[in-house]
C-alpha cells in the first residue's frame, strides 16, 4: 500500500514555495510567479509539473544552468513579434512575461508571436495559454527542450517529448489543450514505475532501445502516432529554438558537452478575437461546439464524454476547496528544502 | 492482381485538369491553381488528395456548395490578420490567395494570420505552408471541416480528421509535416478496403462505432492518441471556424439539415525568419537539425531515418521525372469528365 498523501491547502503551498524562491535569490514577484505555476499545476492534477519541480529548480540554480535573479531582455523585433530573451530565468518568469506582452502587442496587430530565448524548465504550458484566454484571445504555446523521446525510427532519445497547448475562451472556463507530443510522460511512466503497473505495448523502450512493458526497465517514451509525434516535436523545436538561433537538438546530439546542459525555448501565438468579432459572440460558439461534443453516443454509457481542459477544471475547483494531495517524497523534498533556508513549514490539513 | 496503373506527365495533367475547371467556369488563374494543388498532391505521393478529387470538385458545383466563379472578398482586419471571405471558392483558390496574402502582411509585421472563411475542400494543406516557406517564412496551417472521425470517448462520429501542417525554409526543400490528427487518413482506409488488407487495431470503427480490423467494416477513424488527436481537432474547429464565425462542427450535430453541407474553413500563420536573423543562418540551424535527427541509431538498420517532407520530396522527384501514376478508376473518371465537357484527352506516357 502506498504511503499516504499530505493535504495541503493551495494558498499555503503558494506561500511557501514563494519564499523558498525568495530565499533563493528570486525577486519577490518572481518567486510568486514560479509558485503559481507550480501550484497551478498541482491544482490541475497535473502533479508531474507541480511542486515536486522545487527542488529541480533549485539544483539548476545551484549548477548554474538557471539565475534565479536574471533580468529578462524584451524587445519588439516587429509589430507583431516580441522576442522574450531569458537569459536562463526560470521558466514560469519568462513564459508568464512572454504571455503579457503578447497579449499587448495582439492587441494592436491583432495577431502576435512571442519568442522566449534561453530558459529551463517551463512547467505546465497551459498556464500560460490559459492567461492568453483570459484576456479574451485564442492561445496557442509550444516548448522545445533537450531530448527524451524516441525519434520515429531510432531506437534512441532524439527529440524532447515537447508540447503543444491551445486555449480559447468559452462562456466557462476556457477550452484548454495541453499535450506533450509523447504516448506517455514521462511523469506517468515514473508514476507505473513506483506501482509497477505493466505498460501497454508502443509506449516505451528501455534505455538500450528495446520495445518494453516492463515498467521497470522503460526508460524512453515512443512519439504519440510514431511520425506524426516525432514530427510535431522536431518542428517545435525547429519553430521555438530554431527561429531565436538557440538550437537544442543539434547541440544535443553534438561532440559538444554543454549541448547537454538543460535549456528550454519556447514560443506563445495569441489571436484577438475582437479583430473578428465580439468576444461574447465567439464564447457562444465555443460554448455550442462544446455542448455538441458532449451530447455525442458515448463509447461507455457511464463514462461523460469530457474536451480539453474539462478534467484539469475539476480538479482545480475540487483541490481548491479541499487541498493539494502530494506525495510523502514531495512534501518531504519540499519541506526540507524550506527548513534548510529557515522558513517555517505551514502545517497540512492531514 | 490489382489492375495496372496510367503513367502520366505531370504537366499533361496539370492542363488536363486546367482545361476541366476553365469549361465548368473558373477563372483561367483560378483553374490552374486548383490543377497545381491537386498535381502537387500526387507528385508528392499524396494520391488521395490528387487528380481523383476532380470529379467530387465538379460535384460540389453541381450541388452548389462550390462557386467556380466566386469572387474572393479579401480584407485586413487588424495589420496583422487577414481575412479571405471565399464564399464558396474552392479551397486550393482562397487557400493559395490566403498563402500569398498572409506572407504580405508578416512581411510588414513579422507575423502573420489569415483566416479562410466558407470554402470547399482545401487538399493538401502542406501545398500552402510550402508556398509559405518558399517566401522565406515559417508556415502553419490547420483546416476545420464536416465530421468524419470518432471523438475519443464517444462510439460515433464527432469532428473532422483535420490537418495541420507546419513548413519551415531549410538549405534544401522545406521541412513539411503535414498530417491529420486521425490514425489512419480516410484515403487510405479505402486503400487497405480495396486490398482486403487487415487493419491494425485501434484504427477504426465500423459505422455503428464498433471497433473492428475488418477493411471491409471500417468507417469511422480514430483520433491519433485518442484524446490528443481529437482534442486537437476540436481546437482546430474552433481556431478556423470559431473565429470567423462559421461553425461546422456544432451545425453538423444540429437538427438543421443544412449544416451537413460540405463546407471548410482554413488559417495560414507565417512567421518571417528575417525578423529574427538573416535566412541563411536560420536554414543552416534548420540542417544541422536534420543532420543530427538523421544520423540517430537506426531502429532497422536497413531503413534510413526521414525528417518530415523528405518521403515527398523523393515522390516528387521521381514522378516529375518519370511521370505520375493514376489508378485505372481515377483516370476514367477523370477523361470521362474532359471528355463530356469537348477537352481533348493526352496520351498517358504508358
Amino acid at each position: 500500500m502506498p504511503a499516504p498523501k499530505v493535504l495541503v491547502r493551495a494558498q499555503s503551498l503558494r506561500t511557501l514555495v514563494t519564499e523558498v524562491f525568495v530565499a533563493r535569490g528570486c525577486k519577490p514577484t518572481d518567486a510568486e510567479t514560479i509558485a503559481d505555476t507550480l501550484v497551478w499545476a498541482n491544482l490541475r492534477g497535473i502533479d508531474s509539473h507541480g511542486v515536486s519541480r522545487v527542488p529541480r529548480y533549485l539544483e539548476l540554480f545551484d549548477k548554474g544552468d538557471s539565475a534565479p535573479d536574471a533580468e529578462i531582455e524584451v524587445s519588439r523585433l516587429r509589430s507583431a513579434i516580441v522576442l522574450v530573451d531569458a537569459h536562463t530565468a526560470p521558466g514560469p518568469v519568462a513564459m508568464t512575461r512572454a504571455a503579457a506582452e503578447v497579449v499587448t502587442a495582439a492587441a494592436e496587430t491583432g495577431v502576435a508571436w512571442a519568442a522566449v530565448r534561453g530558459t529551463v524548465h517551463t512547467g505546465a504550458i497551459g498556464y500560460y495559454t490559459t492567461h492568453i484566454a483570459d484576456a479574451g484571445m485564442a492561445g496557442l504555446g509550444l516548448v522545445a527542450g533537450g531530448p527524451t523521446m524516441a525519434y520515429h525510427g531510432s531506437r534512441a532519445v532524439g527529440v524532447a517529448t515537447s508540447p503543444l497547448s491551445i486555449a480559447v475562451p468559452s462562456p466557462g472556463r476556457p477550452v484548454l489543450l495541453d499535450m506533450a507530443t509523447a504516448v506517455i510522460a514521462l511523469g506517468r511512466l515514473a508514476q507505473l514505475k513506483a506501482s509497477g503497473t505493466e505498460l501497454a505495448p508502443g509506449v516505451a523502450l528501455t534505455k538500450d532501445g528495446r520495445p518494453t512493458t516492463d515498467p521497470t526497465e522503460a526508460a524512453i517514451p515512443l512519439p504519440v502516432g510514431g511520425a506524426k509525434g516525432s514530427g510535431m516535436s522536431l518542428l517545435f523545436e525547429l519553430l521555438a529554438s530554431g527561429l531565436v538561433a538557440n538550437p537544442i537538438v543539434s547541440r544535443y546530439h553534438s561532440d559538444d558537452p554543454a549541448g547537454r546542459r538543460h535549456r528550454q525555448n519556447g514560443a506563445l501565438l495569441a489571436i484577438d478575437v475582437s479583430a473578428f468579432q465580439p468576444l461574447g459572440d465567439f464564447q457562444a460558439i465555443v460554448g455550442d461546439t462544446v455542448a455538441a461534443i458532449k451530447g455525442l453516443p458515448r463509447e461507455d454509457e457511464t463514462r461523460e464524454i469530457l474536451v480539453p481542459g474539462e478534467r484539469g477544471d475539476r480538479s482545480e475547483e475540487q483541490r481548491r476547496a479541499s487541498g493539494v494531495p502530494l506525495g510523502p517524497k514531495v512534501w518531504k523534498e519540499l519541506t526540507d528544502a524550506a527548513t534548510s533556508l529557515g522558513i517555517d513549514v505551514p502545517d497540512p490539513i492531514e
